[in-house]
């Protein structure tokens, strides 16, 4: 008989049972590939106004949760603080509503809408391609939220191809967050739990990234 | 009106379509944060034995597809092959099988189960930390297999943690690839379609890793 202790997500093993829907929640992981990563990762996490969040950094991630407007807010500049000229660097994140293992715990619901980083970073500009997948989890029609969703992007002009296992978008910083967002608020309303697999890199060429 | 061409998932809105269950695939991505990541990426894509899957590589990651135990065989083998001595290095995996929208195009199905990486990195050790998040789609109940797959992870002795969004696993590098071939090989039987994102680390300390 085995006596480890198992996880047990109780009554909450289906998809009826969601957390507030209102909390958002990121989990990211910056990776410049030069000698220089730990000062151009610490120097973008501190330099990120994280006010509006509740922000805890592991060993492996930076995690920011609370409204969807300041979770993007967080994000965005954080990628954007980090951006490096000459530094071939991606970003991968999982953002994420709805879990029915998720509670309240660990969050920051900020009452007011005013961003705290935008004024900061929107004029700063920069070419990024994506990776980008979407989960709605928990019912069998899935396929179409997905659909929607790539659309859209197809008529922001910044879908590059379907590829295996992602969408690959391809813009403007500005332009790839602002669609990401809007993304976020339509499966926030349309479904009960969704994640979203993105990886955003920059300064990159065929040859030299795998 | 838009006249932009949309994608159209066609029949395939649901899951209960599904592509033949035998193709599993997997999207990667390494970042060795290092001013030689040009060389530990493609020395390590040249390195793996890619005979028996069908493999490619974009401006953005390597996609093997295939029969699971080869596509894990040559996951496994590029991973560890890009393994160097005081670099910190991520790994970003999607492994998905039976998307809906995935056809038999793009794969190649060997015939016999012999392993062709496995005897040259059987006898490498090294500790890795990973990310690890299962996502069962399609069905209302997914919280269930989540568990399982978790739970199994505890019975090994590798989980670490749950924490926002992923299980934490710690283990030597086999003991990892073993469980999540195994966890691969249980999700094939039980769901139609699950996609598995898994980020290994290695090399990282605290105050180095975000």
């Amino acid at each position: 008989m085995n006596s480890k202790k198992h996880v047990d997500y109780g009554e909450k093993l289906t998809c009826s049972i969601s957390a507030d829907h209102t909390l958002t929640g990121c989990r990211f992981s910056l990776a410049p590939m030069s000698d220089r990563f730990i000062d151009i990762i610490l120097g973008a996490v501190k330099k990120t106004d994280t006010s509006k969040v509740w922000s805890d950094t592991d060993e492996l991630s930076t995690i920011y949760r609370g409204r969807r407007i300041h979770v993007w807010d967080a994000l965005k500049a954080c990628f954007i603080n980090a951006y490096t000229e000459g530094v071939h660097m991606t970003m991968e994140a999982t953002v994420s509503k709805g879990c029915p293992g998720d509670t309240l715990a660990d969050s920051y619901m900020a009452l007011d809408d005013n961003l705290v980083n935008e004024s900061f970073i929107a004029d700063i500009h920069f070419p990024t391609v994506v990776k980008f997948a979407l989960y709605p989890m928990g019912i069998p029609d899935y396929m179409r939220y997905i659909a929607d969703v790539v659309n859209r992007s197809i008529d922001l002009g910044i879908y590059d191809r379907t590829a295996h296992y992602v969408t690959v978008l391809k813009g403007d910083v500005q332009d790839i967050f602002s669609f990401l967002e809007e993304a976020s608020a339509y499966c926030e309303d349309a479904v009960s739990h969704y994640i979203m697999e993105i990886t955003f890199a920059v300064n990159l060429s065929e040859e030299q990234a795998l």
